[in-house]
């Protein structure tokens, strides 16, 4: 393989996969176990309890399936619906464009409601569509909470709101993939059927555990959902999670210690404060965008992301040379821009575990590049925004006062 | 979690998850990596590269699918048939029935050709199957390699050779879960057109990877195939593959490097020296079980597989106690007997990274644990049986001589 | 670097460095702290405090010394003592040995009481060097707990007896290196003024931490101790105690979290069980030397060890070839016969983090390896006397009950 | 143990010790070795030799002791000196204090030339001591090339010049604690006898191997020297460097793995490059220093360090508060003021495994603090300083270009 050692701490600022913090580092740092043995399912059993909690619910039935976001999505999908079924999907990103082109290729008739991509779902479509949809052919409203491609948060309570007024019966399927464990979510609050994560994105895990949340009625909606499914199915983890077993093929042990892990540090600092922290380190790096005068992707400050911020550069500047340059010089690695903003912009990705001075080593590095690449940024200028906030919105370390 | 801590190394003897070599533990002991840096593709090249010899492929086209061998099999089936296809399929126990099972649930027209359980495939049904055959309608023949359950491992060259006797195009698909690695296995030599294997067995990782080799029949029967897929779309795999990117969605970067130092440990001793090395532990195994009275569950010698034996106890034993004690009591992990051997037989995996010492160290356990339930074991019967032919036939270690 | 890699589990049964467990491993798998900060300070209070229970004393004071058991040597001797000083010291293997030389280097007049080695420590002698002190020109009698290299153990109660026959109040300084934490040791009981032991012993940690106690006695007698001191000087860490920061200068951040799991699994375990199964390992071993018809180093069943097994080899035989061959041809590390039984002996560490099944293993392995160098051998034969005895002996895990 | 976990990274800005690489930190996650199998020997004498080149000689003598810096110290002086012989020393700040009270304790005559702290050594009281000393009365020189405490680097070339001078034949013997491996050493060009450092320190290890190397004068000088020496007596490594087994008692494997790796990275970087490296992060982080407005402990330019910055705060401000404030706040490790300018600086240690992000991050959080205890800083104004250097003056990494 090449080699590509650089000195000191490779800066992650990808929105994912994410730093993993030591303990959890440490935590998987094991030989493999009988998963059959009573110790595995005993940690299953607290996994599964305990990680209902980052999604908000107590009637939720959480899946913890050896896979990545992509397959959660397919879980999602292939355990409610029937192929034929109609749903309504919001195409604003790539993540959303994804989820999009899978609902298609499993065979779903999906009413694509597209807006540009930086500005968020528009509902005001949804609603129109639920009003006229009296005979209930919508089976799904599936959406992305948090578009990981151009940092816009999708507004779910509204949604919500939405389905309710028209009183409509279509499950309610979300993408939480950036936003769970990062984001405010509620999953029981705002009748959520269905939500799912990755493990190497707020988790701050290594990828490979898709986490995949469902509700009553997704679970009802299991019983006649005809979409083929068998690695994905839930009755399949249901059945053993009957028998106390809990697993109907092997779990990376590795994964279930670390998740293990990754919750304690989570409760530890309090999950509203997690919130919290990546609220202030959202905020951190907007002021710092601004500061060095260059426009965030995401069109209003509604939608404005607290886990990724996707920065447009001007139209001199191929954004891609600004991620290389990160990591051949800085050793920081930064999001490229993908398919439509390809070039155009460039994302720092703010989720995890992840600390303000991490935070704002980041931010210098990127003024050293844009200046690097012939932008006229003030050095300094974002993160001293930056710092100007923080200092005055970081509380301590709540187990070292 | 319960705290099911004890002292020493646990003895992990289940056919999988298996023992992780301590390089390859420390390889994976890492942070995330931004998976678009030129790091990570590159490393993905040599990957892809070199998995292909524990295949023994040339023509092969491999997938690092994020997923179990569960998923491994979903992935061979639906990337290459279409719902209806007519199949055949060979049930010997367990892990062979939930494949069929699966077989089933994803539409295929499967034609079940069973065993007594301790028996390998019956391969003159498949020669007159293949024989009145003259359609072709019979689209794929699908078998485990070495079934898990009942230790017994099939012969695919035979296969290959009766699928020539009768010049029929079916794929010839191979569960190559329990064997590849650590059986002599030939995907060019024997023309199998699909097959696969989960990084728990014998590489010697966490769970986590599904590899699975794809030859130019299979990936031309893409084409055709109608199945449903998204996740599992080797597609969209070979989409990046051309890119140079390889990833349609986020590995896990812990368990590249994984397989890198584990392809790596296996080069080093050599592949046909690993092969050598189950062969030698699964014949000792066998001596011992034949020492201390015991049968085998597999009926035939030509069945008798060198990654895992299932040992029959007798009926006044509950083989599951067996399993119980070793646990609590001498920290070993033994297979249980699974489906229609449980409490009849219990299994010891004897594949992956693992040494004669180790072995022996799992066999003086279980003629304690046999003493501990009741059975009139000679002790030391079995260790002597083992060790007679492990003195005679163990090679010096290359790197020390 | 020679690339020695072997496949499979090192089997480690040299008598010290020992097999660390995996729990502390993982405690130790971190990045350095600032040692300064209040939580490092914060953990050595609770190591100090607990490591006293290894030693049996509420009125010792633990030096956790960056430094091997050598270096403790030198800790509790130039504490102590002045040069001139006439001490009591007994010569039995080659670890009493290194230790006699370390004194009469420190220039302190050493009464050098010698034994074949294979015996304990000639008390008899000390009786009469006590007797005849009325004087009290005996400043201290330094023993060495366990002779590693001979396999022997010396009754401490009895030494004590004796000082308290002769009302001697010369200072009591015990080698504990290959016996605390793994043999029965009474430090208030049995009056001992200091006893020391290193890391990577039973503790079962890498090598780097000698870990000295002090008594009320030998604090007092710092104060009169001229022998030249700094880095080993008990008075620089007795100030930073009085601090509170607890370091004259940096510890090894890894080794206190190590020892902080250490102390853990032991206190888990249990210390009396700990014990308990170091006996039941020691004499398991004893019983299978026995069964191959070799000889015991350790010439009196009142002196053999629970920790190592020193096995005398017919003349015909190099020990050297069997620690060799063992290496080279089944990936197990024996212990080498030192000095005096060179080529005579080789050792079987059974101490640290260690449980019947490895024990077990390295067995059948020294039974191939006797066989391999020529000796008749009967296979199997103390495997089975080994097996017969722990069948009967091995309590269930109590985390597992 | 107290829980002081908080979110994200822990910001180790303390002069030691220092980050450790994960590459280190992964080849030390491991099982215990025989250290007198074949390997440990085979990978100590790789590491003798290659340890070599970070000294900058290739006449000296390397020795690799369980020790501290503090050790180290005694091993130098231990072994070439007798008591009573007369030594210059150098009093600059907490460190050379530190190794004058060893010298003092030891029984050397020591002549002792103190500086303000925040000076250098006074070199012209050595040319006259030198000058006046016709018969040579004076036997060694003892220097700290870089005093952390108050981020001082003595000019060593200088010092051999004196020498050279007056044609003196003392000892040359150097603490590089904080130097060597980071900043300008050249123990062959210098005419260093004796040079020293600490694993955690430069290195980028774990705190626990003090690595002394002694040239041919030092060597010659053992045999003469009379100072009592067990455990750090040279002449105990070199019977065993001659027979090939190296270790007169038991290294920490875990430890000499790590070097190798160490070595492997500092190699492939290029020694130059990191002391390059160093400079370049020493220089901003004054140029910040300078832009708050704020004082550098260090008087004079010729005596600024590259590895450590020692920043005076005004009266009114403690700096411990300084150093408290980052611990809780921002999850940042400064290092105290200690002794004479405790309260009055904080030191910003910049050696090691380090890269500019991460040296702006840290920067940052000091604005950020400052600012909290009230210093009326700029918010940004070092780190742009800092970063208009470090984008002029930062190369692509090597290994990415």
């Amino acid at each position: 393989m090449d080699y590509v050692y650089g000195p000191g701490r490779n800066h992650l600022f990808v929105p994912g996969p994410v730093n993993i913090p030591e303990p959890v580092i440490r935590a998987m740092n094991r030989n493999n176990e009988d998963y059959r043995s009573p110790a595995v399912p005993a940690l299953t059993k607290t996994l599964l309890e305990d990680v209902k909690q980052i999604f908000k619910t107590t009637t939720g039935t959480p899946f913890l399936i050896p896979t990545t976001g992509t397959g959660a999505w397919e879980s999602a999908l292939t355990n409610t619906l029937s192929p034929g079924d109609r749903i309504v999907s919001f195409l604003i990103g790539q993540f959303s464009l994804l989820w999009i082109d899978q609902q298609q290729r499993l065979g779903f008739n999906v009413d694509v409601v597209e807006s540009e991509w930086g500005q968020g779902a528009n509902l005001d479509i949804l609603a129109s569509k639920l009003a006229a949809d009296t005979a209930h052919t919508i089976k799904a409203v599936c959406i992305v909470h948090n578009e990981t491609a151009t940092g816009v948060t999708n507004n779910l309570a509204k949604v919500r709101r939405i389905l309710d007024d028209y009183r409509h019966p279509a499950l309610f399927l979300v993408d939480g993939v950036s936003s769970i464990c990062a984001l405010d979510f509620r999953m029981d609050e705002w009748g959520v059927d269905v939500a799912l994560t990755g493990s190497q994105k707020a988790l701050s895990l290594p990828t490979g555990m898709g986490i995949v949340c469902a509700g009553p009625r997704a679970l009802e909606a299991t019983k006649t959902a005809k979409s083929v499914r068998v690695f994905f199915d839930w009755n399949d983890y249901l059945k053993f999670y009957k028998l106390g077993t809990f697993w109907p093929y092997t779990p990376s042990i590795q994964l279930l210690y670390g998740l293990r892990t990754a919750l304690d540090l989570i409760f530890e600092e309090g999950l509203d404060n997690v919130i919290a922290r990546h609220a202030r380190l959202g905020k951190a790096t907007r002021l710092a965008v601004e500061a060095w005068g260059l426009k965030n992707c995401t069109q209003k400050e509604e939608w404005f992301s607290d886990t990724v911020t996707a920065v447009v550069v001007p139209p001199y500047i191929d954004s891609s040379e600004i991620v290389r340059r990160g990591w051949k010089r800085y050793n920081l690695s930064l999001g490229l821009g993908l398919n439509k903003v390809a070039g155009k912009v460039f994302r720092i990705g703010h989720l995890g575990n992840l600390n303000e001075l991490q935070l704002l080593g980041c931010l210098a590095g990127v003024e050293m590049i844009l200046k690097d690449v012939g932008y006229p940024v003030k050095l300094g200028s974002g993160v001293a925004a930056a710092c100007a906030y923080l200092q005055n919105n970081t509380p301590l370390i709540p187990s070292r006062i």
